[in-house]
């Protein structure tokens, strides 16, 4: 209980340096960002990880460590590393890493392969969005009110072609009259998926207390669970029957 | 976060008076014996209740302070007064109390009501049943290997006309042939509901530690989240727009 | 297969009576118009029942023969019988019977018994809604398009104390900032419920082809399944092991 | 709704040439034994394809036709063309198509890739299997008794490392003390798939009226919908406010 959570928030990192909007609100970078209002956890130990560092920021030793991965991409979905893409996808299905996939990161091919979907979507401009809260009893919502207004938020429309989630929690209203599926869990293999799509790089939506918040509790609930016994990799002949235990 | 949760056990308390066998396993009540091995987590303030008890065990002042209430009854599921299945289903609803149906409670006047369901399902002799891990992430199979066994329950078969549970924890294997849902979440209002089917009045489920592991995980599952604003009870109306709040 | 459907749509039938404004719209009242927009397909045969007919519009009889019954109600939710609701209740859970209720049903006997749920929501004036499809690969999404919208509906607004639907199909936009699950399934005993909120008694929700496909599909999706057996009233004891059938 | 199904079934096709017990029970494949007792519908189109066909048995053209696809692979998952595992994924989420995986198709590409999921289990010595019925209302459990024995059928085991299935139809009891979550369904995209886990290639699970009943169930519930509009493929940006509409 008293280890500490090891967060890896990994970044495309490209807007930032090439736009001066983006790098005006997120000077050192989105996950520069996030892991600022993560810091008054003294049981986080999070890391920056961003496209352009060696091995695309995730090492196989880095990633071994890692109990909740972030995903922060958009213009540059094509050059992540399929290989790095499918360790990704079986460490969160063995139950040894919690996923958290940020806004235009529906379309990564993590989200898409680890999920298990197009993740297609209709987008417009930045327009106001409230959030609404759908599961108010969900541990992702502690702490959040029924609903909250982001000022400025690019459009995300349905269709979203997801799967059902396992949980939907909040539900997005935006001016155009157009509604999102704005946070949704999805549980794969023995790992946990959450997907939350405030998040544009032009806009604010990481500065709000309640963006923060929910950021916080997807970290509870997506780190790994405390399992009763080793989650096997790959498919083990069975030598025993279990109604021989019922002679010892 | 500090402050202790208030658990009730419910226990209709008739078999363990009049029949020696089940007297000689739970000799102060089924509802004692699992408060005894609760006794160990300081952060849980337990209160035991029975249906002989005055108001039926659950007077207005306990239930307004219950965080999550169990409910065991299995003989006299009728006597249990109407009005106050209403005030825990409501409880529920609101989402301040969770709730935890042990076994034959699957019958019960509350759970039919809260879940809704007829709860019908066949049964059968006592005998060897496996219990097996359905959702190792799930947080209430922390710590759960991936089978156990119980030498002697009671036989609960399928087809259990339950909805389709949120969340399918365990499974069970019978000697004689059967399965059966024997871990099963339900999201209703507010509130967790969570349906535990070992607990036969004549077998030892109770005493064996991963059934106690389950109970425990089942309390921290269930209990209360920490809402962001105030549940309504009832169908307010809406006199303001959210729109009008862009312009504040 | 070629038997016809017993439907039967029941409505409290008090606006139209005393209100000119509804009853402008729905002159012989919404189950009315609803038979009506029904009648092109021949293998529906529909009943009429209102609350003021003698036994509220439902005898033992005609329950019996009702393969998916209607439910619309608002100001008179109170004065249903207690008694007709539990029959109701049983012959959902059965799966003899589908149950389809009708926007301000949410808060009807029927739905907060045969779901479980308070249904409790917030409301507000009158405005445009759009409506999403949000599963078009579900039946009762056959036929309609991402989108449409409805001139002029009430408004309802999560956060909407229903359980998380078995299935989420149509999301509502409204003009003032709110959003609403506006058409969710849900699986109880071996019978389902459909939802559908739009359908206010001073709109023409139900005159929209759309709404009108979405009611038909939802006949056909919540008509009784073909069961191989007879599903048991009751908890019958198993004489025999399924075991011992492998020795015949 | 007249038009006639394309069903194609893919079978890797190479047990039954090199095995003589296997040859005996399915001698044109088990393929061609699905499609001899799916002869009976007149609706449907049966084509039959495999590994070792030119273009592993899938041209573009016939999976352009091809409303659902079964996949029966065991041996040589390995060798199915990535190129041709995404055409297939990809078609499935456009809704363009159903999948049935049956059997040892739970570790294909095509399995663990639509529905996102390692399909990890564990197995062992054939037995007896009795199929139980956990969803009596769900089509593809139309026509099916409560429980139905299969004399010989592999042993495969949970934990079966899937995602939670959007519908558990059907679970297994083997007599060596497992069981298994041995009919599921999917939502993918905007498309359906469905798991069955009887039929293994040394035993005679395809005789079984039962088992033959639900596979002809599952090809009605996985086949394309009927959409209002037209999937799109890729994120179409969105040009025209809905707001606009209402000035229309």
């Amino acid at each position: 209980m008293s280890k500490k959570l090891n967060i890896v928030i990994w970044n495309e990192f490209r807007h930032e340096k090439i736009d001066p909007v983006v790098t005006a609100l997120y000077p050192n970078g989105i996950h520069a960002f996030i892991k600022d209002f993560l810091k008054e956890d003294e049981n986080l130990n999070v890391t920056l990880a961003a496209l352009d560092d060696p091995d695309q920021g995730i090492t196989d030793e880095l990633l071994e460590q890692t109990d909740v991965l972030f995903w922060w991409g958009h213009m540059a979905h094509g050059e992540v590393d399929d290989v790095l893409v499918e360790k990704i996808r079986q460490r969160v299905y063995a139950g040894k890493m919690g996923l958290i996939v940020l806004h235009s990161g529906h379309h990564s091919k993590v989200f898409k392969s680890v999920v298990g979907a197009t993740g297609n979507l209709s987008w417009g401009r930045d327009q106001k969005e409230v959030i609404w809260n759908l599961m108010p009893a969900h541990p992702i919502a502690a702490g959040i009110p029924d609903h909250f207004t982001l000022e400025s938020e690019e459009l995300y429309a349905e269709p979203f072609y997801i799967p059902q989630p396992d949980a939907l929690v909040f539900g997005g209203w935006y001016e155009d009259g157009f509604i999102f599926r704005s946070g949704c869990c999805f549980l794969r293999g023995a790992g946990k998926i959450f997907y939350l799509q405030p998040g544009h790089e032009y806009c604010k939506a990481y500065y709000n207390p309640y963006i923060q918040r929910i950021i916080k509790n997807a970290i509870q609930w997506a780190k790994p669970a405390d399992f009763g016994y080793e989650i096997p990799n790959g498919a083990p002949q069975i030598l025993t029957k279990v109604t021989d235990e019922f002679n010892n």
